[in-house]
């Protein structure tokens, strides 16, 4: 079969802005199932969009590594580190960007950014370590999956009442 | 160096139940902080007690897979896929496993398990194929960090008040 | 294609006691051809059961590291280092394992577990760090083969007669 | 030792122009020097600034593939294939990117990008999926590597004569 | 630190011939241990000598696919498949090598090289997918480590009486 | 199916001279399209033929690392590292290799093998760490791709005239 430089290429339009969901962000992937020429490649890149005071929730990516830059305006970034012994056992790291800057969420770990100004947009680029990288929104994998998830479950592991969990699972 | 068989040995007890925390569970990890020749060597395993009516809450482990098999009792499992197309897009996978049964949980997902019976503990083995597989709790990553992540961030990303997350955070 | 949970889920019985072989032995093993769901992630579970006085033979993992533990009895178990310099060379590394005890096998070597209790039988749990391990048993591969490899070769290679060696390839 | 978002952070300023160079190009990348949180995590980005009719010259990377995408202008962009068999052997595949479009360079791959814009610089951001990528600038390291490559082994290697291997280094 | 050409370079005399041991074989094996530059790039190369009826006897290499060719006289090669389902069970296959033949022995398979000739000594060349495949040759792990695995073990395992079994731990 | 040794063979008569290219070489690469059983087992071997005053001449290998030993000549080897910092910015590291000798070339750099001998050939034996190494002939690549690069693109790279590009893209 004869390569041609459209199996490497995407019209991805990443320079335009994008309408944003009920949080206040949107993400533009760019993975091997818009670009088959990655394929054993292990990256894509992504245009997130985030209106004012809007945010990327928090969410994992089971297959990778995530770094980041701002291209417009402010961000509030942060990961939590994973059960491990103290003095690191579920620690907030977090960190005002701005314009230019880069930060690193390291593979499977909870983060977010958050666009702290209730007047301007902001827009970041991100790279990931694989072709087909994943995103695990929390709240949506654990208050909203179909079916859901038993609230017995959820309220114990929550350590709250069910009439929270279910209130919890009634809004995402 | 000479090696030698301890390098590769624990006296773990996996044998001997464990006091459940406030959630009713207990997992017994060795890995490679325990046995240092597991260096390299990309597995580890684990021992998990269940109370009656107790899990192992919903949690990922960012860098492994995880296979179970149930030693003792019955336990409710389940994982849920991530943010991909219909018809898998948060698709919640659960099953009850028996005495002699064998579960897994791929690599970064998010997956619980429960013990239903309300007056026998449940035991199970499980394996990571990773050294040092990593563990993060929702529940305690993303309301019980050490600092804590804005009411703000999450209440946005929950869709509720904060005083919902406020509560949350009381709990954890 | 919709993914259900039976793609992750196998009841294997691992509960159940097996009918060992000749040497005193049966492995269980759930591996990819089990649980179709465990294809790229890289680990596998297996039951193992020694008669007394039973033994899984010498034998290695090609693909694969094992990490074991004893779920009743007590196991001799042992792995031999490879040809490197002194004073690691061909070294036999042993311990008795009792319940609940943990040992690994590094990937390759050559290993055995053996129950050296004449009238009860023992049980261990095995992993092993990837989706298809195979197993090479030694005495089978070399003494059993289909067909047998040549007398002069093994006659050589094991420093004794051809009849000696003829002898092993009738019993294995 | 206690990690801090510092060690996942660096003021990399990839919103400033940079003063480019004598063939119209300037490569800012944030890899694992720059940010040592990003160790063992296979994923490094930079921001490339191009001068009208500017170009980052023919290069590989050897330990990673490249997506890009177009900030700013419009961009010539190509890479070539290796000695396959044909119809695929050397075949240059290019494009012209415009701005939001993007673009993937396989990893080891002979590779270009090129402002054909007389009157405006252009912008790209670019990642690698290693966090050290490495960098070969054909151009540098045939004819302007330390000490020179015996000007005998160029001639015969471009089938020219040695004069013009010597004014090709005496140029790069 | 300044590399230079010497840390990859070792004068290893690969052309002339080796004092072969007691079964006729000597393994040349140039590492990481020879040349530190191979660290991290996952390849090796060895001589290997046969003396007249010489072989490299049965053995495995933990870490590392192997592929053969033949410089000088003929070999008689072979390895034997692991433990899967028939048709492939134990399978030896096998091959006569002449000058200028290929053969590749599949990561931790059971494999030798047999020079069936009474007058002539043979010469390979090997490479090996690691930088330290290691080799664990079976006569010298099974029969001759150190200390010995005990007779009770291996008599079991072989299936023939303990003498046996002494008598092949007393020649290897 | 069942294997069988034809699998993992080829009679690729390394022994044999070949007749050289017109910068006097020849690579027998014996890779997974020659063999198939080679799949997924990451190694390759080739024979290298130099005519006297021939070369192999500068090139990479894009998935791949390198090893060579001569068995027949001499051979002055060399490779150049990437654009790091000094002191290893572009070095040409090189050495002059007799019969025996091994040398390595590090994957993705750019690297040559030159016979200073006006009157003897040379013979080398490489192994590569894939199964599909690739090879990109600079020369080839860069001045003699289908279709050409842009002499604009190629005269700024190099900094020279287009018409010392053009003179070079007619001789390649």
């Amino acid at each position: 079969m004869e390569v041609n430089a459209d199996n490497f290429f995407k019209a991805a339009a990443l320079d335009k802005p994008r309408v944003t969901n009920k949080v206040g962000s949107n993400v533009t992937l760019i993975n091997v199932m818009q670009i088959a020429g990655l394929n054993t490649l292990g990256i894509s890149i992504a245009r997130i969009d985030y209106a004012p005071l809007g945010q990327n929730p928090p969410h994992t990516h089971p297959r990778a590594t995530e770094i980041l830059t701002v291209l417009e305006g402010t961000l509030y970034v942060g990961f939590v580190t994973s059960n491990q012994p103290a003095p690191n056992r579920n620690k907030f790291l977090s960190k005002v960007l701005n314009k230019g800057d880069v930060f690193v969420f390291p593979a499977g770990l909870i983060h977010f950014q958050f666009n702290p100004n209730p007047h301007k947009p902001a827009i970041a680029i991100a790279a990931l370590s694989s072709q087909n990288p994943g995103a695990i929104t929390i709240a949506n994998a654990v208050f909203g999956s179909d079916p859901q998830i038993s609230d017995d479950v959820l309220a114990k592991a929550f350590q709250v009442e069910k009439n929270t969990i279910d209130w919890l699972q009634g809004h995402v």
